[in-house]
């Protein structure tokens, strides 16, 4: 064209534009390796699932009891997610599965394809061929975004996974067999020895059609799942085995054969087996849906969500909402182990909670009456003891609806409690009290401050927190109203209790204040200093209270157990006031005091003997006292950023990632608790923490990445700009928040939702 | 007056008319005596019920264990409604039982007004204040159609109950007492040791405000029942305990006291205790209402049927119920006992089946998914073996509208079905297989035969029938189909199932007829003839008949044990062909060998052993070898109406009635199940019998009052009228329809239900 250079620095510009927007965007799926946090401490499991799904359909690799030879079996702990990555053999494949839990439940409805002599139990790892596990390599084992594959070595069967939110997906190639079996083992559980079955059942349809559920009491009081499983070809016959030792009028008379070709069966401990002829190379697929209400509505996900056979279209659909996902946040780097390690955390950070209804909104509340979740989708699995702390302040910005949806759920979790309290770790639509606090207060001060309150009447929501936190007779918060902290005599961790109930105060004391409150502000402002009652002066730690007010005398502020603290020590926990470091920092002695104390967490030597006394913690987990597995731990780095030495927060934090976070099946220091660990994870890496949820400020830290870019609702994005990155580069020389200079150690909220760009400028040396 | 005679003619007849419409109805409750039948073999209940009321409130005299020393204990036979009239203690008053079974189920939410020291077991009956159980005395006990009442002396409490469709209400007055308490035991139940308990749960949702429910796997393979309990005063504390041995996660952490005080508690083997301070002869009251779908269910039930606290209001309201339906039958006798057992009779055919469904219409299914009625009631306990004789064909002339709903619900019950089949006995929604035979089908037929098929689609029904009755694997079906009779190594009952499967055929094949479906009629007539081949002519008997076409070499028609017969001898059930009873004769050699046969049968003496071995059995409940409590004998004495000599079944039914049927405790010769013995009662009295439900006819006998008037809809009158009644005159003269003479010994149900008039002519000397 004979133009002058206007058209075509337009078409530059033009050219530009439309390459920043319609240049595909990289997918993020391939970075993402579920196997991180498989082996050993993390509790992750490999197998597949779509954002926030419902089923997690995943390979068990051992058959684990709660007992061994009369007594606890320590393994239970280590197969909180079914699956220990240095195992050599799988069990089966089942359908639901926390995600880095230090207990267990779940595990239900576990399937195996088998060929060869029928085996009904699963045998044990030592004896090959003893049961229906097989052996199996990680050379043959694929684990992605919902998708996840391995070779069944003992039976030369490929087993393929996908999922939608309430449907597995199973795809199995088989090799030729006249003798060709599906296995679904209702008495497999995690763990399932002795008994979490309540009861069983199975009812065969016809001969693609299976329907069931599993009733336990396990970690989940008061639980039953339901099933619809369909299969692509017929079976061509089938059997149950009833292991109950206990049945009223079994078989009545006889009048059935109830073992083979029968229609249904019930009991404690059932199983069923599907038989079929297979060719070379045939593919049998199946789908198993699940409800929490009843069969009827399981087949109606199953229709709603998978009505047809193609196994890629819902593998791809899944990866496709996960591509959606992971791109909320879009990180810069050249460091592929870091993409590895940011990309599978944020996979981890949106697992859990899990959808807890039907598709038309149906759900088992914890009145164990049926709901209709109304304009809300309705959440469970809330692991709130340590999900407070950054996952749901993460999802308050990448995520904001749903995080709306899981404050609406635990509002009517509140209004289904026969104890009239917010959850405190929910599983299943069950209150199973784990941990300690009364930590729901804390996500919903910090939504509805936040600004996330859309459809939530936030009074009533204050409501509900002040109620759960005067509910007197729940773990000592009777003498902690009357007395301003728990004493001693009267609960095992009476200190850490305090503290946590203190923080939580203050949040309710928050979101009082932005809704004008002014009584219940008082009121939980005060109770927020109780942290101070349990400070003692004369040993510088926050230690067991008696109730004639004087300190517990024999204390050892580095022993876990015993000492009045959950989960930690004294000497972290003296650190837990995270609404009020300043005040923490005075009570302490000042910064002279405080910042050698802080110091020396990240540096002492501990002694064998905390080690042994600990289940969750081994050596690797820890920096000098500083226990990242433990979450109470998790802003400790960041409160250098209240003292004179902000820097050894950036120096700090740089050191953790690298050691607590390797893109390897053991790379995670401590159980993932649901995407907690994951979460601090990601702040970690953007450069800033909210250390005191229910404010609305984020402390800065030192970024990891070179940029990131964070999406955000109504088409906006919120970008992090690092300059001069470099691995010894931890220190931060200053920084820019939409061009301006910052003068201060934190950004806001609305800093982050309005937009813009936060600029860091890195250095090898601090200020 | 002046005037002439006339208008007084005139007013007589009119204030004869007056009198007739005006006068008002003798009310027919006092006639009532559910003690009947509460000693030994009767099995049934004396409390509270409405009509075919899903609530059953009455007293458990004791807790009865399957197994006592290790062994079976025979007791459980004798509790199967709980009660027993010769027992001196009362352990509490439950909400649900069975009248008159064989088996045991139900007895849910047991509930216990006490005083003094707290107890929560029952205690034994040789020990007198052993536990929460109190001594009573029949001098202090009322037992009424819907009103209950008792006086417990080791507590000095009167406890009355009355009962809605689906609430229970006490009554229960106090004396003075610190320490009184109200029991809510969920470890009992009829029986329940060893556990048919699979998981209970109690919410405290306040102080006067109870729910939970009860899951068992019992008679009724999957069941659970929910509640909601409220009290008219508040408690002043409560507990519970747990005798569950396995719980996992028992009280986490001990975060609360959750045996005091706390609101919920779930286990297998859960007892509550609510605790108050009365003043004397305070009135204490409780309503309990019940549901099969959920708490919330049993509450709106509660609300919908008793919001109040009007215990008088409610007791009258039922009994109105009990006049009105009692009212179908108006007899005329001087005889109080007969007019007793009558009335009881009538009550006892008019509490089984029970309404199993909310007042919202929603019920569990078989399939265990929760269903809506939609146009029509729903209904459970169809205890068919027994009920398709008498007690359905009675409902066609006196409830047609509930047995039209009845047959609604066993349709439903198809379609839920697993095996694809109609019930054969049916409780709680489940299925239990028990006895042998189809015989929802008669009834079913029975039902649409006799016009009453208001709003169903006959055909389907009769595909229902037909894929019943050609389910190849339920218990011989498969082999009666193939070879025309079970043979006698493949099944234990195989004579007396042949001949129930003959019998259920040919009412398949008359509705089939009726329908013009010709196919099936031809099919199922055919079948029908099956009676023929377990007939051998060597030895005159039915008899279990080899696959290779043989009769087994040895055999004694007299013992009821491994001969081939279920609750019956070969016998009794020779005579079992009501379908055809000229063609039996025929077989069996004509009225020269039958005759004398027939008479044999009542008139033989029996040896010992024959009571040993059979459980139901006693020599009171026999007349000769004709066992009136096995319900296969109750057609036998109107066989006589096809011999040559009828008035031997006027003579014999007149000789049962007062020897089966008095009206005192012990006053059923065998279990009533759940009415048909009554429904016998009721129709022998009224002088005829549906020989064969199926066929529109009845066979005449000998009625045993002097009159009659059956209600029937759209205000018709059938009247029975008998001249020259007495004792003694026990054979008929004359039988005139609407005033004809009839000359055959049948009437027809359209000579009923059309209205009009059947006189008796009684007479000393038969014809």
């Amino acid at each position: 064209m004979k133009n002058s250079y206007l058209p075509f620095t337009f078409l530059l510009i033009i050219s530009g534009l439309a390459n920043a927007q319609t240049k595909p965007a990289e997918k993020l799926v391939p970075y993402v390796k579920p196997i991180i946090g498989t082996q050993r401490m993390g509790h992750t499991y490999p197998g597949a699932t779509v954002p926030f799904g419902m089923v997690q359909l995943s390979p068990e690799t051992d058959s684990v009891g709660y007992e061994l030879n009369g007594k606890y079996n320590p393994k239970v702990y280590e197969y909180c997610a079914g699956y220990q990555y240095e195992d050599k053999t799988i069990t089966g494949f089942s359908h639901t599965h926390f995600s880095g839990t230090g207990h267990s439940d779940l595990g239900d409805f576990l399937v195996m394809p088998t060929v060869g002599a029928l085996r009904l139990n699963p045998g044990t790892a030592d004896k090959p061929g003893s049961g229906y596990r097989s052996r199996f390599s990680h050379q043959n084992e694929v684990s992605q975004a919902n998708y996840y594959k391995v070779k069944l070595d003992d039976y030369n069967i490929q087993a393929e996974m996908t999922t939608s939110t309430r449907v597995g997906f199973h795809q199995y190639i088989f090799p030729k067999a006249d003798d060709a079996h599906i296995v679904l083992d209702l008495t497999a559980g995690i763990y399932n020895y002795p008994d979490k079955n309540v009861w069983t059942y199975i009812r065969v349809v016809n001969d693609t059609l299976v329907t069931g559920y599993r009733q336990t009491n396990g970690w989940a009081k008061n639980r039953v799942l339901y099933f619809a499983m369909r299969f692509s070809k017929p079976f061509i016959s089938h059997g149950f085995r009833n292991e109950s030792t206990k049945e009223v009028y079994r078989g009545f008379w006889g009048k059935f054969n109830q073992n083979r070709n029968f229609p249904e069966i019930s009991g404690q401990r059932i199983k069923a087996y599907f038989d079929f002829k297979t060719t070379e190379g045939e593919k049998v697929k199946i789908k198993m849906a699940l409800s929490p209400v009843s069969m009827e509505g399981a087949l109606a996900n199953m229709q709603a969500e998978v009505p047809g056979w193609d196994f890629e279209k819902v593998k791809a659909d899944g990866q496709q909402q996960w591509e959606s996902e992971l791109h909320k946040i879009v990180i810069q780097t050249n460091n592929k182990a870091t993409k590895e390690n940011f990309y599978t955390a944020m996979y981890h950070t949106l697992i859990n909670p899990t959808i807890y209804m039907d598709a038309d909104g149906k759900y088992k509340g914890l009145d164990q009456n049926v709901h209709q979740a109304n304009g809300f989708t309705n959440y469970t699995t809330f692991s709130l003891w340590d999900t407070y702390r950054a996952l749901h302040p993460l999802f308050n910005i990448i995520d904001p609806a749903r995080n709306n949806d899981m404050v609406k759920s635990m509002l009517a979790h509140f209004e289904q409690s026969p104890e009239h309290m917010l959850p405190v770790w929910s599983n299943s639509g069950n209150e199973n009290w784990c941990m300690s606090g009364y930590h729901s207060v804390s996500v919903i001060a910090d939504a509805i401050i936040k600004g996330n309150a859309a459809g939530i009447d936030a009074n009533k929501a204050l409501d509900a927190c002040v109620t759960t936190a005067r509910q007197r007779n729940y773990e000592g918060i009777g003498f902690y109203i009357d007395m301003g902290y728990i004493p001693d005599e009267r609960n095992g961790t009476s200190v850490s209790s305090t503290l946590e109930y203190a923080y939580d105060d203050w949040t309710i004391a928050q979101l009082a204040k932005k809704l004008g409150r002014q009584d219940i502000y008082e009121e939980f402002y005060k109770r927020s200093q109780n942290y101070k009652n349990v400070y003692d002066k004369a040993s510088g730690f926050m230690r067991p209270r008696l109730a004639n007010g004087t300190f517990r005398p024999k204390f050892d502020p580095l022993t876990t157990i015993g000492q009045g603290f959950i989960e930690g020590n004294a000497w972290n926990y003296t650190l837990f006031a995270p609404q009020d470091p300043k005040g923490l920092i005075e009570l302490m002695g000042g910064n002279k005091r405080f910042v050698p104390y802080l110091d020396s967490l990240f540096t002492m030597h501990l002694p064998d003997k905390f080690f042994e006394e600990t289940e969750d913690i081994t050596r690797d987990g820890i920096i000098g006292n500083y226990v990242h597995g433990n979450e109470p731990s998790h802003h400790l780095a960041y409160l250098y950023n209240w003292t004179n030495q902000p820097w050894k927060t950036q120096e700090r934090v740089r050191m953790i990632l690298p050691k607590m976070y390797k893109p390897t099946p053991d790379g995670l220091g401590g159980n993932d608790d649901t995407g907690q660990m994951s979460a601090w994870f990601i702040f970690t890496n953007l450069g800033f923490y909210p250390v005191a949820p229910g404010s609305d400020a984020y402390a800065l830290g030192s970024p990891a990445i070179d940029g990131a870019t964070i999406q955000l609702p109504g088409g906006k994005a919120f970008t992090v700009t690092v300059k001069n990155q470099a691995e010894k580069n931890v220190y931060v020389q200053k920084v820019l928040l939409n061009g301006k200079l910052l003068n201060s150690l934190s950004i806001t909220h609305a800093d982050i939702m309005n937009g813009g760009n936060l600029t860091f400028y890195m250095s090898s040396k601090h200020r």
